[in-house]
């Protein structure tokens, strides 16, 4: 019915294990809004994953975990800081100021990470009345421009954040994209790392919707179920996400698409820098490549594939890969791409 | 997996014409956020409808269908009136306040629906500074009595509401319920009886999740795009729930599935109010039956089905059908009781 | 330059003895937002009544002393019970739910007192996550029918909190009139009655602005610095508030003017009681004084002496006295009213 | 009582004049909430300045004009653009983005002054659902470094934001300083060069407290006086604000103090910069003088005058000048540094 492209990996289906995983769950009754054993089970397989003292609750979209996360962590007049291109900061249309009241500090970054050097910049006023205390760091794994964080960095900026009595919160929407860029376990770069509160996301992986809040210090989930249920984030069949979850985490399905996804853009990445024109502007650590193309090509490229201009000053294009992106799809569009070079240079 | 039980019709799963769309459109690439061509025809589908001068949008739940529809008609120090037993007063954790800013201002009713001489009684202070400015008035169709209001009992509540330069908003959770009691088609007692902003729900009659928010003016919608957005509301994968509402609306598939929730309830009414002991409290107008059973009994045949107790100081339980509910569950359900009631009468 | 009317305590001046304070205090630089000598003085008269061990914050009206009294006491998910009448509910214009996203529970009330009966009403769905969770019981000391709580009922309503896990706070815009009444220290029938939060009001008894939010649990003050600074109620120049409640609360100033008022109130009660035609409607325990007269009379009273009608229905209206009323004022408003109601006995 | 520094205008008292006008409308009663002679002489007096077609209200503080004056404009979904150094984004504590619910777009500045460079690196993302959508545009008149923008620079900015559908506020803290620099009316660098919204301040120039919020178009106070008391702004006795501002508009009083405020700054600045190893950083167009001069002095110098470090890392001050500034404090406070600069040379 739809072509593939590359604008996002949330314009991908949803995997067929997990289709299965929902077709699976459709008999008979479950109590609604969490109080059913689908749902007891996909807690348990995080906390197989995580450890036991954790709180898991979810909700529908990746927003929704972020601010809900961040609302348990903060009081109105709190800052929360983070880099320019975060998601919190750009793609959610000012929910985290209106649901939790706080302000939100940001750092520019060249490649979507936070530095401690540029979180510094925002460290003060604590203990002055009228300024936003500052309570929260906020990161993105993968980050906005496709950058994975290392281990070390997020234990060094959870360090300073925990030194300064402060959270970390982690976006994770494509957190499997993140745990294969690193060769490592989902624990190990967050809990282990040091995160607090945790949105841990599957849509861009391949679920159809449903996020996870993860909370790593029970007694900030106190009030959670509340809150969840007054940011209207209370699934009542919620079977189906937990459904949805129980399929994604078991059997290396996670890893198996995401592990896709990254090599995906990896090709995509080594096959278009050949061609000359086109400028790889930030590392390929997961399934983003941005690029700088001769501005003229970008409409002529959309014609057949969807995709997003990230800089229009720069003339700078992102181009997600997603679990279901085919080296047939890479060729064709990097022929098409080196065909249209061609009327550049003539 | 589950047994049958009547506790809610949202405890039920997911009617298999509804699965079978979501599978349906589970090819390819699709835009997100709405800009696919499914969303595009489920809109359409409602024009059919409504008329082509309305404004639909896709959210996940009920609960924010009512919030965000709500927050759209009013500035934060305006009041809304409903019934005390309203899902917006009482199931929503306080959804509306803190979302609209709004003050709600409650009715007693004893049959679940608001009367204009129940509404007469918050109209005043306009003008006052000090109060907040009533603005709405929201009535639940079919209400959380399971009662139904008769078109011309709208048709006076929107009249008086627009005399007064007010709206009315309809929760329409168990919309294709009311259709069926009234035996008209969904304009007729909305749109067409004067309500301007309508939450039009399905998940309660066979779908998995999504509702709609539905503005009979168009101006009232002016902002609602980012107002969902902001209201994490914003499905990426809109087309799933899209093409639920294709399905749903489609060959009467609603008007099915309603129909016999409804006559389960009816015939689950008929049994046991046979049964010496058990006291019918409410008109059985839709899917719904209330009934007052002697106390001791309520947790023997919760061990056996699920419900809710509606009032415990009444000994008052509310038995949900849904669409899924069969003549063999309900006749079991009915000897138990007979059963257990003689175990009483001893 | 204007006449003496029963509108309210707070159409009279200001008294003389608290604007001499302001005057004296007029002389050279302090730090602005509270860090300046008259400030702590104040402070500190307020622990020399109350105990050290408390937190005061002086804002600018009772209003704002309430909404953010009961931020402090509540998450947006708590709910806070009080009577129909209170001043919270009908007279703040919906702040109390804007800033704290917190529902109101109200309970009807005859004499504007809140009873443990009407209380219970309320008391459920605790753990239930779509209900909102009572958190806060708030009376108002006086009531708004110029009515006063003994300290055993006060005692009653804090223990009765105290069991659920429930905070008690206090709207003591007339707290002066309620000490008065009830023959006791401000202490006895808050903190030693088992008040936790009080909004400490002076701008009805003869102060121009300034009200102050005691905390009687000092971590319950943690964060209200900040609280009060992002709610728009910290003073620039806050020397003017701290003298003025230095004047009020010492010699025995706020005793002086709030016995005044309330004996007028009694003379007035007892004058017009003799009046024919004049039904008292609620006992005289402060400075307030409710009647029902005949309607015809309202208008023409209210052409010499502005005054509020309480209750249209039943032609009830409100007198109130204050600190400046004079029993010449009371004397010819009776004579007035005796001389009209004449017309009507016709 | 209090000795005079450099700290901030607020830190002054109140001028004669006002205070004056405040012990004279203490006689009788007046109706509360602003229905009183005074205060509608108070809006005539305003309405004689900037036209009659305007709306006016007065609240407590600046913080709270800008506040309620920002809602005034925006929906929750829009975003503010300002300096990094606006008040509105610093000094207030998150209150604007609670209240209003909106996200603040900064823009860096070396002068305090946002210019239509920076103001259009946050001008995209219009009618993208997940952008919080730019309709403000805020400009502090003096700006928190003390300069003044021209006519023709605000007239710039009003148009720009009126091109794109936006509004210009200004945060006149300061005003009459501006007012002073430029040596012109109030009208004609508010209303006649583009303003649409005003907080009008006094309290930096001899007033006790109070501001006002003055709308150019009265269509967008609709609803403000609701706004007002939700915010918790509206005064009880408003005669005692109404009062200061008329003191404060007749006679040349405002021209008469922020003269002098001016003058004393110049003169500081003057006497200062032949201070060898002081460095005036910014130009003193009102009542600010910025300077760089040896970290080991500050808290040499602060012992003797209170006032605030502006940036630590360079070393950078701010002293502000008041109505109250006498020659002789700064002779002082320069012979003080010059002293204290000698032991540095050493």
């Amino acid at each position: 019915m739809f072509s593939r492209g590359f604008a996002s990996d949330n314009n991908s289906g949803v995997h067929p294990n997990i289709l299965k995983a929902i077709n699976q769950v459709n008999d008979g009754h479950a109590i609604a809004y969490g109080d059913d054993p689908i749902t007891q089970k996909a807690i348990e397989r995080f906390k197989q994953i995580f450890g036991d003292d954790i709180e898991v609750f979810f909700v529908f979209i990746g927003s929704a975990a972020n601010v809900l996360g961040l609302k348990a962590l903060t009081q109105p007049h709190n800052a929360i800081i983070c880099t320019e291109t975060a998601h919190i900061n750009v793609d959610e249309c000012g929910a985290p100021e209106r649901f939790t009241g706080c302000k939100l500090l940001t750092v520019p970054s060249t490649n979507g990470k936070l530095t401690i050097d540029g979180i510094k910049k925002h460290m003060h006023g604590f203990g002055f009345q009228h300024h936003s205390q500052p309570k929260v760091i906020s990161i993105s794994q993968v980050s906005e421009l496709g950058t994975v964080y290392t281990i070390d960095e997020i234990k060094a900026i959870a360090d300073f954040a925990h030194a300064h009595n402060m959270f970390l919160h982690m976006d994770g929407a494509r957190l499997a994209n993140a745990a294969v860029a690193l060769n490592k376990g989902f624990r190990e770069f967050t809990r282990d790392a040091g995160v607090d509160v945790l949105s841990f996301g599957g849509t861009k992986n391949g679920m159809m919707y449903g996020e996870a809040v993860v909370f790593f210090n029970k007694d900030l989930a106190n009030d959670f179920m509340y809150t969840r249920k007054q940011g209207l984030q209370l699934a009542s069949k919620m079977r189906y996400i937990s459904a949805q979850f129980l399929a994604y985490l078991e059997d290396g399905q996670w890893d198996a698409t995401a592990k896709h996804s990254n090599s995906m853009a990896k090709l995509l990445a080594e096959r278009v820098s050949k061609i000359e024109g086109v400028e790889i502007t930030q590392p390929v650590h997961a399934n983003a490549v941005f690029a700088i193309i001769p501005p003229e090509l970008i409409p002529k490229l959309q014609q057949e594939y969807f995709f997003y201009v990230w800089d229009e000053d720069r003339s700078e294009v992102r181009w997600m890969t997603s679990w279901d992106t085919t080296k047939d799809d890479i060729e064709q569009f990097a022929n098409l791409l080196e065909d249209l070079m061609k009327t550049v240079r003539q």
